[in-house]
């Protein structure tokens, strides 16, 4: 777990949906080299932020990595929408999949890196055979579909699945990195980071804190990741 | 039909999605007061062009009419968003809707304009007692959720399907608009508006043209409806 | 249509769920002799009033006519349920069903009478070939399954539609019933009767209205039918 | 409708199921060189008889047309994997469908004709705007997907349901043909030929009437044809 | 597990449906201070025995616990109906949920106690990070929905399944209450409880036995709970 | 595990679907006792590969042992229809399915033998309390109902499947069979027979590899299944 590698995903809900090209340039601008493109398909979840449609016209004008979180229930639709526009990773949740090992084929084979979601309540034993076919494992800390309702919190056990799902990666040898989304806030990144974390799907308590610039509080993110390395480090 | 007022109502589609705002001051200084919204779910029609929450960020900006098309098959969803965010006219799909009285009149009561929205092969039959609740009746001129699709032609019996409705309106001594959608171009807008259609989509075949500015293709389809409304005067 | 025989037909949802046993002995002892029960399944609407072991222990102690009301969308599995209990009379709506001609065989060959149910907004088209086979042709009067929202009103289209279905079974030189159903009213009576109602569906404002007894709102809703009966003569 | 060419449709599922070869070669030795193919998805009715590997075989070894009646909820499959397998008329139902006018394309496009399929109680309105597009209607006169339910029998309303389809067919100066499938008899043929029916789907109770050879029974169905075509000409 | 607290749970299926307030009344003088409400949508399981209205009614004349167990599909819309008439426990089963974590949220919130509902063949692992969440856990001893089928039994492996959720709170440090239902006999009481069980639901096995009256079959159940007491006080 | 017997289950689909009658006598002939029968409904996965009719008319001519994979959303009803047909094993899908406790009673009641299939991805404990329940649990290789594309290849951790579920029926003292379906072929046998596997879903890479007689390939599978069985002896 040396020279660890913490990547910021900076969530596309919290850009300035009017302004896309110009938030896209800020955000490359700081530094950052992902996006984290959420679709939703208002059957899954109850909301439907973003359009496929505004996801191909991105495409067209930054290189930075597509980190595509889908949370629908017709996966292979919208799996095939992402390989077609070409994206660097997809994940699609695995409670809304009869046929998960087709979809991780269907990513793998299309040059995609390979993720699978994980609702809060989800337990870790349907990874059992899935893990090691996955780049990623993102865990959801507040239900996925809901970040606008300001009653969801992050879920009390966030730290412990990110410790256990940390502790099965490493008893099984795998280089699987963790991805966590659901306010992942300044105060929360350490113990994340420390307990395992890898992606941080970064919004409005994090990288799109008010008052500050992008700049500013990507500097604010990453004191707190390397607390977070520090902590991880001194635990093993 | 004297006097009449046509509406032209530029699909958002056809915007440049990742600079809206800019979109919506050009097309507010072409002199147009009406913005076409496609709502799609990817289930009633594969495709889901536009998110909601862009939606409400738009409504932030600008005070030009939302002319808003759901094609979902959860309508009492998408209808609440759309009176939440406050929208001009909502539209919902006839064939998707089973408590289609209690939709009009959720819209109505929300001091939104009611419209129905009808597929090409959809008998004007399914109006017999729903027509005088509606403000305006639109119809599908093309399969709706595949305009992406070049194989999709205007259906031929567009012309003959306004008159048809209009005839019908006019029998009942009502004042419903008729909206027309699908391939609505520079071509067809005249033999459209003659039939009876008071409510023009405008997408890439009209308004959208390439090579021109908006309010050049604005001029060009004022003319081409002038043609149509001396045409339907010639013929009643 | 002379001599006609008004059937009033009250809402079990009407009587007193805690004590259903008495509230049917109230209404035999009015001199009623049909019931109408609601079945709706959560799904077609959300509501779901009654069960179906309430209906079963009711057909033991009444030999009253059941009159029931089937607002679902898997109408085979209900239509097999209330055939099992048997009860004198099943309704089924058109709009959830695919396999219309089956469930009319279904119910004809059980004994019952066969009914078929519309939403307010569904044209009388859907009766084209179905008509003769019905006893009994019920039309919503408000959405179905929304009863208890108090913003629900009485559709203003309900006496045009029951004249309209009036004059298509004469036309057909047929003798089907129709049944109405959504605040019918003592004051809406006299013009449904007169537009050709024969069932009056019988709830909180007619014979159910609070202060008077069973018996004495029973009276008022003959006086209102015998008024709905002289109009109609005189208009035929 | 002088020179009336009848077609005879054997349906498949009356040929020896596990010698599908042998049987196919005594259709064709039967001088009949059309083929009717059901295919039964289980959820639209529930049974399926046929599956599609099955026909994929019949096509390499029989240039006979094949005539397919989808009984599905998902047409889109259904109908790309008849096209792919390259048969010579797809007939889908327009109970299920929703994009009507997409399916109609798709299949024209493909080459073949197109059919669309009705329920017993589908009102004819249904095919205003969709009938110019059609080659065939076809009009099931019992349930479809419960052939095999003895207590199944052909609609009462068969004939004048074909006799409305043909006078509309007729004031529409359109040439689409006429398929009736559903007990069609020795019995019945000749009054729904004389009604206008122009292919017959033939079963156990025509041209596979046990004690009789195929040849045999083809030469009575033909007797009973002419009957009806005798029988129209006195009419027309 | 000393000075053990064994909740009865009787049944309202087992009941006088049409007498339902002297049924009331009946249980609260044989001193029971709780009532197990079943919901059955018809679609999770076959089955709708009682009614949401039913439901509404007891609220008002009673203030015994609601111990309400929803066997649905739309958890979300029942969970919110059962809030909006004030019981003091929603159960909801995790095989039909998605977004389990929010409706425990939802339930909490609401000041209701929340339980999971297990079927047979569902395996503990699902409540690895949703076990400390709830008050209870609902083990299903038979198949939800199918009680009135007498070829139910009680499953084989009952027993087992109890003791080992009982192992797994008492690691956790959990006070997470079991509850059983499905078959809950006079026979099964004393291995049930011995095993760990603290909340039986009880119908016409037990408490609702014939020939008995309401309070000497609660006695009968509180000896076999005593057993069951004993029993396990030994082996712990 | 001495003396143990590997079953050969060729799938009827590499059969000639038009001489069927033919294609089983040539089985029977070589031998073989046991016919795999895959049934899809074109919903759980994308294919309809056999009809119900087929396997009704195969009944009638054969006394082999049909061994059915049920690959379906409505279980409850293709259960029914195997078991009407009479078959010696049915196997249904896990993941599609609510009631699993009680498609298990539902085949064993009748006689059958009871197994339950597992997709790629699906994780052991899901068999926790239904391993007992079973007679055999079935193992997809590869997602079930794609076996015609030739991209699906066999999963890579196969073996160590079928290695766990060995451990945990020998841990449970349990005689559960363990079957193998997708890819299963002469290069793969040994290993899956010594890591446990007892059935062979034998296809187009085993029993009917092109070239070969049926005789000589079962010959050959029968050597490759001795090498496994003496692997297996020699680790254990």
């Amino acid at each position: 777990m040396q020279n660890r590698k913490i990547t910021i995903s900076p969530s596309i809900m919290c850009a300035d949906l009017l302004n896309l090209e110009k938030s896209v340039r800020e955000i490359e601008n700081a530094g950052i080299d992902t996006l984290h493109i959420d679709i939703i398909d208002s059957s899954f979840s109850p909301s439907m932020p973003l359009g496929i449609d505004t996801v191909k016209q991105l495409r067209k004008i930054t290189n930075m990595d597509f980190d595509v979180h889908i949370m629908a229930n017709d996966n292979e639709f919208f799996i095939q929408e992402m390989i077609d526009i070409g994206v660097e990773q997809i994940t699609f949740h695995i409670e809304s999949s009869v046929h998960i090992d087709r979809y991780i084929n269907l990513i793998r084979n299309s040059g995609a890196k390979v993720g699978v979601a994980l609702n809060p309540a989800t337990p870790l034993s349907v990874l059992d055979y899935v893990l090691p076919q996955c780049d990623t494992v993102l865990l959801m800390l507040i239900n996925p579909g809901f970040a606008t309702d300001k009653a969801e919190k992050q879920i009390s056990y966030a730290v412990k699945k990110v410790k256990d799902l940390y502790q099965t990666i490493e008893e099984s040898g795998l280089k699987t990195r963790i991805e966590v989304d659901g306010r992942v806030s300044l105060d929360t990144i350490p113990a994340l980071v420390e307990a395992g974390a890898d992606i941080l799907v970064a919004g409005s308590t994090s990288l799109f804190v008010k008052g500050n610039s992008l700049a500013e509080n990507k500097q604010i993110m990453e004191q707190r990741i390397a607390e977070g390395i520090s902590l991880g480090e001194a635990v093993r």
